[in-house]
């Protein structure tokens, strides 16, 4: 297994690099205060640091299926259960299907690539368009898997959206097959202008849809949850036992009493939203002027711009744009098998605005010269 | 999988019901309002909210290599992966022999088991004695599995403490059969008279060892770590990063801070360890006075009193207990195999003295009816 390539760089990179690597959130828009707070409140009591339930605190279970019942997707408590970030979801979910098929989308997440090996689950990989996966090849591929991880909200890498059609089509194509699918929402609360319906909540029985707190509020806390029906969540939570018995306590609690004002958690959204969406515009206007040969579709929401240059091995250039202090994630890391790739993923929520300029004319240098 | 017991019946008692069933330490004793310093003073950095690396906070690290020093056990800060609990430190390294064969003592840590059983483990268990394994069967076993997994301080659930003999004899059988020793010690710092040394400090290069903050802190932080060769850590690391991306970073700041000042956690050190010792000789006591059919031998550290009923099956009268408002765990979990056992492993940690007198009472009312 090779590690992810991204979180070998984070450890080698100077504080002297600029990052356009990592799927860092801006921690300048971190609440800190409020959660510095809210950890005060909840140390008032020593009971927030005994060991509690596996499948999570029970008041921030309701917090979370409350929210999908405000979109208009019947959840109850039962259907939560909270995880150490989405990673472990996604791990828990795959050690369940382990030496299964599963149909993934081309490029795709790193991380549950790496999941998917660990557990042995053969990937089939389906083409990703810039309004979700292709269709057909995506029902015959699900035909023979039976078992689907999509990443339909700005998607990480590609960083598309998936259309209204084929959220429908991918639920009947499902639900047709009597199939699973994995749905990955991380960033769906980080859209520029709409909300987009899940798809999870059209085949309620035959999904998973996990989320997180990682990229909204803090990723430190490692907390992130899975909604499934009662009986799958039952399975997971053995799993979820045997794993870490449960996850950091003293999180859940925080997490628990920041949201207990919603109307704080609505506003931070907000402006993570709006910050999000300016250093996206900024960092599309910033590469159309400094590498217009770099070629991109502008995202909906989420953290990455992706594109390519025209005849570039990019895994051989971010080696010498690390020499130069700049780093990017190379395309070829998001694919099953894909020796040569032109492809580059930018991430554009962590760097100031200085920075993006900087190490954008970085790279320009470096393309001037190869 | 059978569940946890002990976590399913975490799940269902009520607040009437007095516990001596989980591993739970008494909570008077967090040392609360220090760790909400500590969250205070790591909190007024935003940094701490963000992502962070697999392997764990640099700093923490050092520490707990440096408390291995201290004890004459050579260790570098290469040598430690934090980890999620020393649950997650299990599930990891069984993650990384599964579909192997593993020696375990019997009984055994039911977490453990349910975690071989899930990467597909075979166990072959050997016999517990007071003084550690039988020796010449542990040879016989090792000589098949090439992979032990012991609990030489103050056994879960046994309560057992290995003698030097046969620590010096597990060493020098491991090493000799090329085998890799998995050294679980959360109980290890809770010794009533003497530390005792770890048997991988004899074989640095063929052992996990396994440590915890659960047991002496608080188990909400959720953070244990594994003590390995340079080699295996690089391993396990890969493994770690699918499972969760990494620990709590808050949990991990929040211990680092505390353990700043080494004369505090000494200190608290000692005043779990003399309360401890106070409750199980107690607890003793009162199993004497009030239930002089339990057979059993003081342990010399740790949380638990192991011992047996002459002729009553304790996974029975467990759903009786229940009943009655009491609660412990039948040794009948803690084996691979034991359709009849009338065992008990009782927590004298967690309950206060008028809980344990009242507790035993009414086990001893069930008792008599029997």
């Amino acid at each position: 297994m090779k590690r992810s390539f991204i979180r070998e760089i984070l450890e080698s990179i100077d504080e002297h690099t600029i990052s356009f690597a990592g799927g860092l959130p801006n921690e300048a828009l971190f609440p800190t205060k409020l959660i510095q707070q809210s950890a005060n409140n909840v140390l008032e009591n020593s009971k927030v640091l005994q060991y509690s339930l596996s499948n999570g605190l029970k008041s921030l279970r309701e917090k979370i299926a409350e929210r999908y019942c405000k979109e208009g997707f019947e959840t109850h408590t039962e259907n939560i259960l909270i995880t150490t970030g989405s990673q472990q979801a996604m791990y828990i979910i795959a050690k369940y299907f382990e030496h299964k098929k599963i149909t993934i989308e081309e490029p795709s997440y790193l991380g549950a690539m790496n999941i998917f090996k660990l557990n042995k689950l053969e990937m089939l990989p389906v083409n990703l368009e810039h309004d979700g996966v292709d269709i057909k090849k995506f029902q015959e591929s699900l035909q023979e898997s039976k078992l689907a991880y999509l990443i339909p909200d700005f998607q990480n890498p590609y960083s598309s959206t998936y259309s209204k059609v084929k959220r429908n089509s991918v639920a009947y194509v499902v639900k047709q097959h009597d199939a699973y699918l994995i749905e990955d929402s991380p960033y769906s609360e980080l859209y520029f202008d709409k909300k987009h319906k899940s798809i999870s909540s059209m085949i309620p029985e035959n999904s998973f849809h996990l989320g997180s707190f990682s990229k909204t509020l803090a990723p430190s806390l490692r907390i992130g949850w899975i909604r499934a029906s009662v009986e799958l969540i039952k399975s997971l939570m053995m799993i979820k036992e045997s794993i870490d018995l449960h996850s950091c306590g003293l999180s859940q609690a925080i997490l628990n009493d920041f949201l207990s004002d919603e109307e704080i958690y609505e506003k931070h959204l907000e402006t993570i939203r709006n910050d999000y969406k300016d250093k996206m515009e900024y960092f599309a206007t910033s590469l159309e002027e400094i590498l217009p040969e770099f070629k991109f579709e502008k995202p909906k929401g989420g953290m990455f711009i992706y594109g390519s240059l025209s005849n570039i091995d990019t895994k051989k250039l971010v080696y010498e744009a690390l020499k130069k202090k700049v780093v990017f994630v190379p395309g070829s890391e998001f694919y099953t098998d894909k020796p040569f790739c032109n492809e580059i993923r930018f991430n554009y929520t962590h760097s100031s605005k200085e920075e993006i300029k900087v190490g954008l004319e970085r790279l320009k240098t470096l393309l001037n010269k190869a």
